[in-house]
């Protein structure tokens, strides 16, 4: 039997949820919903499914020792931290040779640790499918999310026809792969059915990644030789990885493996999802007053409605006759945003970066 | 000849500029405009119309600290703490008494300490014109401003006949003083013109104020007599203070004394005056930006325009996709409001007052 691993990838930039999050505390080290941080709910919400020396996190080297103190009860080894991004086909690359290395039959599946999922039993429920079928075939396994409304912001993925049937749940051959389309043509995918978000979730076995990286991406499996050597070895990876990532390709996986493979499944998530994909998304986690405010700490709204408004350490956000607005303070910095321009920050970033000394808030 | 003095009031209870300003650091302590506090720039506004001997500031007990601190040139006793505010009335008897004390035929002017103006020159030449009209006759000089707008937030004045000339100044009889009127009512009196806007400064007789208070407000002369007394005897004034306010009607002086008095004239004043009642009127003192943004400390506004944004300490506050609004950050405690509703500051600090241990921020 090939063992089980789980690859958590937790990279990202930190600009969506400025000025909670910075480049060195990104979204999945913050509590944006719950308490804990989203990459402490991603590795409860995995527990129990493969042993916890399976379990793997891939990281960026500025967050590294903040992941590391969320994830104590793992393995050292097991959290690695690319010296530099290089995009998700890289982390799935170097996921491959991690697991490999442990079992080169091994199957594992790559999970971000940023998302928002209620149902952990479904959840688990629909990786164990997941896993028998990547262990029983060749096959490259996405989990897809059924779309609720005719989002922008996903890749979408046209179901085929059913395929085959692992732990009682169905799978579909994956007809085509959209990037993220126009409103007018995400609505079309809505009314037509079938087809489904690419939430970056996917469940495969070393071999076959492996072949997909020679046959597709040959640059970046001649670059991640290296790390595989070294892997065998049992040297130390840092180094290793600093020489080897600054060559690798730029390339996301859906682009590099999955867009161009004729051997992609889908697996419809029984779940709830949310990747809470900026501010405004965090309104619906978050407990409301009667006239939909959300907040934490010391905020007070007076004559205003369906605002979210945080405030950290004591201090005190009084917001007077705004709605729908963002007002997030933290010790050093406080953003004010409509939640119709949250995802606008990036460029509100470059002005902050742009004034003297203004890296200090990014 | 009567020696002359001044009286700078600098009181209020520091709301409408929360949250810069707080019940023990009220707007003319604060440099809401310009860099130092606008009790300062009173100060530095009469230096040289009397001597520093002669210049009172009337204070609350709250502030009292602060305000000796911003008065540090003037004597020691020339700084006089009310124990509870009593509104204006109480506060222009207890400075006629302060004058009175030092010269029975004293002249005074009575000033705001949290008003804007710019030209000292033509203050300083207004303010000597109604000193002359006080020394010379037993009149109730009011300094006038002429209406720029039809705001509702100040008495009006009706200018009647031309009375007489001093240091080349003409003063008007006052014929009919008019409570904050509604804004039709404002709009006449801007066509009409005539009407001046009663901004609470005076310049008067120690006999004259004497003699209307007797007639006019004799509970209030009456409770005022043990302060005399004291003033008379070297007596230490805060314990008489602290035993005869609580006894003073609450009233100001407009109704008190002025709309019930025959001999109340008006010199129009020639300088520029504003009264900065609230935060959006801080705008138009600032240094804006092409979009119209006025801001102070570490504050960017992207994509938005006509926005007041001011950051303290290092604090960085970053705007995104706003027009017109109002961001205050203090140490403490923001404020974020729409200009338009900055009036209603009060109705949000209730809601501060009612948080568990809310009073902390007031």
């Amino acid at each position: 039997m090939p063992q089980k691993f789980i690859v958590i990838i937790a990279g990202g930039r930190g600009e969506r949820f400025w000025p909670q999050s910075r480049t060195a505390r990104p979204k999945h080290l913050l509590p944006i919903v719950g308490t804990t941080p989203l990459l402490a709910q991603t590795l409860a919400r995995v527990k129990g499914l493969v042993p916890v020396k399976n379990i793997f996190v891939i990281t960026g080297a500025a967050q590294a020792k903040a992941v590391r103190a969320v994830c104590r009860n793992l393995p050292a080894a097991n959290i690695v931290a690319e010296p530099l991004g290089r995009d998700t086909a890289a982390a799935v690359g170097l996921a491959a040779a991690l697991v490999g290395a442990r079992d080169a039959l091994g199957v594992f599946a790559v999970l971000p640790a940023d998302h928002v999922v209620r149902d952990t039993g479904a959840y688990q429920a629909d990786l164990r499918a997941a896993f028998a079928a990547a262990a029983a075939e060749p096959v490259m396994v996405t989990i897809g999310i059924t779309p609720t409304e005719p989002a922008t912001g996903f890749g979408y993925i046209q179901r085929g026809a059913a395929w085959k049937i692992f732990a009682g749940q169905a799978l579909y051959r994956a007809k085509r792969f959209v990037e993220k389309p126009a409103l007018a043509v995400a609505e079309q995918y809505l009314a037509a059915g079938g087809y489904v978000w690419n939430a970056g979730m996917f469940v495969w076995s070393v071999s076959v990644v492996g072949a997909a990286l020679a046959r597709l991406a040959p640059e970046l499996d001649v670059g991640l030789a290296p790390v595989r050597a070294a892997l065998a070895r049992g040297r130390s990876l840092a180094p290793v990885l600093k020489k080897a990532y600054p060559k690798l390709p730029k390339i996301s996986v859906d682009y590099a493996l999955l867009e161009k493979s004729d051997n992609v499944v889908v697996l419809p998530a029984s779940f709830d999802w949310d990747d809470v994909g900026a501010w405004p998304a965090v309104v619906k986690h978050g407990a409301s007053d009667a006239a939909g405010n959300v907040t934490r700490g010391f905020a007070v709204v007076e004559q205003g409605k369906n605002n979210l408004v945080f405030a950290e350490g004591g201090h005190l956000v009084a917001v007077l006759g705004t709605d729908d607005l963002v007002v997030i303070h933290t010790a050093d910095a406080t953003l004010v945003c409509p939640k119709g321009r949250a995802q606008e920050i990036k460029a509100l970033l470059k002005r902050v970066e742009a004034l003297k000394g203004g890296a200090r808030w990014l």
